[in-house]
């Protein structure tokens, strides 16, 4: 996995991250105040959009704006990366300040939810210096965001644990399972789904094994992109 | 939690789950034939819509359809309610047909998703009963549904590992996992968050334990149910 | 028809209405403040939304959230409900307080928009209650809520001008009225349609007198419901 | 009320309905075939859209097209329309094709959904006629479509019953009735709404009184347009 | 071209144009006040909407409000008409108030987008006519509006240039070319496109030539229709 | 302006075009078949589909899919595209083929929509060749897209008109024209604006001088990037 940082000229954070061959761009804009539901609370906000050009797949898909509608998998995508980022900041020391995570999927081949999250963790925390830089955080930005995070997938593969390092999408997976770990090696979400099958808590573990050593080195590997 | 088959006349399958205030009607509606981009595949097919009535709530919550869209969260928990179903199910055996499970939260307080899941298994399994009744299976019911599913949410509340049999939604879990077991005791489905902090190895250990347990609980309830 | 009170443990009124098989839950929800168009006015509100689960019939229907529109009938009917109730309270006396009522048919086997309008006056009667312990209104609850309403519908089914106890909503009726009258016997509304044929003005009457007997019968029933 | 007929040079029907200050133009558009659902059948289907322009009102209302939903009374007068006109046809003779009645308020000064209803009667026996030039249908035309329908509205204005010839739409009227006759005086639609308080059986049948001489009235206008 | 003027009796302004058997009604709706965007500004905003009925055209067209979204083409032909109108006000002598133009085509026979700019510009001046009597605008009307603006479609069909004074719309055009000009001849806008072919110089030169004889006819109309 | 070509792994054409700091993606999809509407008719399709990434632009905008309509910018500036590649090829040497192309605006700096042109040529082209090699076309490539097309857009700008360059797209030009011309300087579509002010004849002229001028620099640039 590779990460380009400052890919774009206008957002407060952003990376390109490649991962076989595909791409997500993930772009973190910095807005003052919170939605308002969130108004007077004294903490931040952090969210996530997820997207997918209609050509980064091998067929093209049509247009979710075109639909009028963004469909199921879109939804539980976005939710998932807000979730791992918040769980990674510290909304007090943010402030009433929103960061909004855009990600999205330039090419796509396998993988692109973990991409996302972890290309919109280093985008997140370049939004976080950036806020620093201008005095407005409570605390520096190594305490803002005291955790990072990374994502891999595992699943098993014809009978066996596999770190997912770059298969194809569509490849039939028995168990397919997302885990998000912070640099520290502990865990932010765990997302394991049989739809062929089940898994017993032996393999559950083995995944899991698999997982944290993936997340260590992605987490080795943002360390080094944010220099 | 309390399950009443049969709740509705016209369904192929129903049941009313209870679970402390918490109420779910689950419908499972057979139609002959598959979506258009299964046909011809020889298989069936599971699918799920979850939703919540608008009252179900302390306040009132504005209806999905007048909104003109449906939500992220809703859209979430339908497609792990399919997911998990369809992890039960030969689908081979089900041959070409398609079972619809609708689950409509008509009071909340905590616990919905996963007595929707545990209550629409119970839907599912009369809905094949009925299809075996017709000779429309491939195998007999329990060879065509040889997995019982029940779901149970787990969480760290204050520090301490919890199964959560009844509490309020909006409590402030610090990790809150959703864990969905066969009745033999392996995983369908392992979704663990952490909106606060984070979680180590140990504690998901701990929850998994509890979260067996709980749903081993739950699947002699379901065996009771359907007698 | 009978009325289950208080079927909902959040809503500040609530009824399950039963109907020969035809179960709708009415709830009414009271919220602070009325409408931006009626702010200021010193009256209050009341409004009505009618929804059908998707397996209420024989044949699933799809859901209207996942249509992304209202469909026609859902619309006409949310409005009948919403315009009878206003007829049935003193505006004035409830202040500027809205009243949301919220019918959601379970089961339809026939009459499902005569249950939810009778259902919907107990849910209301049962608000107006919460809101006088309050003492959020300008006169006591009788005088707030003068009349009460109940509806029923009538038809000619094989040239016979019958009271439509429980029949299937598909039975072709020759005319189709609904009528919805107070407990004293006056009229609220009156819909009759004729969608095969005409009906000259001696079966209009006969049909009239038969909708007021069985509106004098129902709000006899809703007397009985609330104690 | 005046009819101008063959106001728009490509639809099978068309006329021009002024009342007082109101203009809506009805359109009848043919197609061979049924929607779906009817396929086989050997009937026919007639169906409306009412819809408004902008700045047919005083204050000029956003387009429907442009919130991207049809509202509520949008949809029950379409309905009411569609109702109508089915009720004065003969389905069997106009055999499996299809008549669209558009009905677009240019101007609204009160009486819109009468004038409507008025107006797409003429629009639809013309269209009738131009299927039985093309030996479209299985009777005649006056066997295929036996009544003339024909609205009025009536209503109770401080106290007094009136045939509402031309008020403004947002007089406060206690009663708002709607009677839709046919030309020989019997009954298609009656709707009666008491938005503010009830009303008695002697003022309902005053009302019917009213309306039933008022459509006579308005049939022999409908037959002296059409020649 | 004809222009009826006061067509409608509620706008501050209304023509409808006749072009060929095409008619187009514009209406113009003054409020005080500007969108949030522009407030503060001491500007004015003009903004415009076209739209067509259903049964405008040969065979009759969904309306847009029924399928729930607004067509490109419509979209296209509304911007291009408020930027038109845009061109030819003082929207400082206009102050922070709106005029809303409302084109709709009520029957189509080509020429509708330059019937509906050209009629839109009368219904325009009309209106700021309406707001200086009122003591509205920061300059007489002449100054307010210091241009007027006309449209012709111009074209090459069978490789001969022409005015396309009332062609069927289907008219299989190798250059299409919309023109809008002042009553002194300058441009307010030029579009020309090529679906079939390309268009040299000489050809777009000879087009220009056309359009700017054609839009000085209809300015002579419109002085005459203004009085 | 700088192209690069196969940016994508998938697609059957595409390009990334860089032009000062605005990057846009361009993307070609063959599909066997044409629309509906076209089917049987010997002739293929182009169709293109413009859209903007969420921060391309110097504040985030809201994402279209969200909102659930497309604007009518992105509408206006799809169709353009659209027609100006479809003027550029053979339609009948494509045979019942559709070609979509897709251009997402990475990064926004002024001139996307001209950008956007330039580059869809280049992938156009590219899918041309692709379906050459599988021996789809009736004639060879050359012939199949005879004409290449470029775009540019040009102003006045404090009364110089000018090449646009590279500016920012918020500055306030008196008159905005975008030109596409053919390699070999014929015109495919010309649309001029005067949002403030209008221009004259000398000025048109002017300003179509230097579009060629830059069309004619753009070509040379699309020949060198295809080799």
């Amino acid at each position: 996995m590779t990460f380009t940082r400052n890919w774009l000229d206008h957002a407060e954070g952003s990376v390109l991250v490649e991962y076989g061959r595909t791409r997500v761009l993930c772009a973190a804009s910095v807005t003052e105040g919170v939605p308002r539901w969130r108004k007077g609370s004294g903490l931040g906000w952090v969210t996530a959009e997820y997207a997918m050009l209609p050509r980064a797949t091998h067929t093209r898909g049509d247009r979710e704006s075109v639909k009028g509608r963004v469909g199921g998998r879109t939804h539980e995508i976005s939710r998932l990366i807000g979730r791992s980022l918040r769980a990674a900041i510290d909304l007090k020391a943010l402030g009433e300040n929103t960061i909004q995570l855009d990600c999205d999927v330039l090419q796509a081949d396998g993988g692109t939810r973990t991409a996302a999250i972890s290309g919109a963790y280093v985008a997140l925390a370049d939004a976080v210096d950036w806020l620093a830089k201008r005095g407005a955080l409570a605390k520096d930005p190594a305490a803002t965001l005291p955790h990072s995070v990374a994502a891999v997938s595992v699943g098993v593969i014809a009978g066996v644990p596999m770190l997912d390092l770059c298969y194809e999408e569509d490849v039939d997976a028995e168990v397919d399972m997302n885990v998000i770990c912070t640099g520290t090696g502990d865990f932010v979400e765990v997302q394991g789904t049989a739809e062929h099958g089940v898994f017993d808590r032996a393999r559950l573990d083995a995944l899991l094994d698999l997982a944290v050593a993936g997340t260590a080195e992605l987490a080795r590997m943002q360390r080094e992109a944010r220099g």
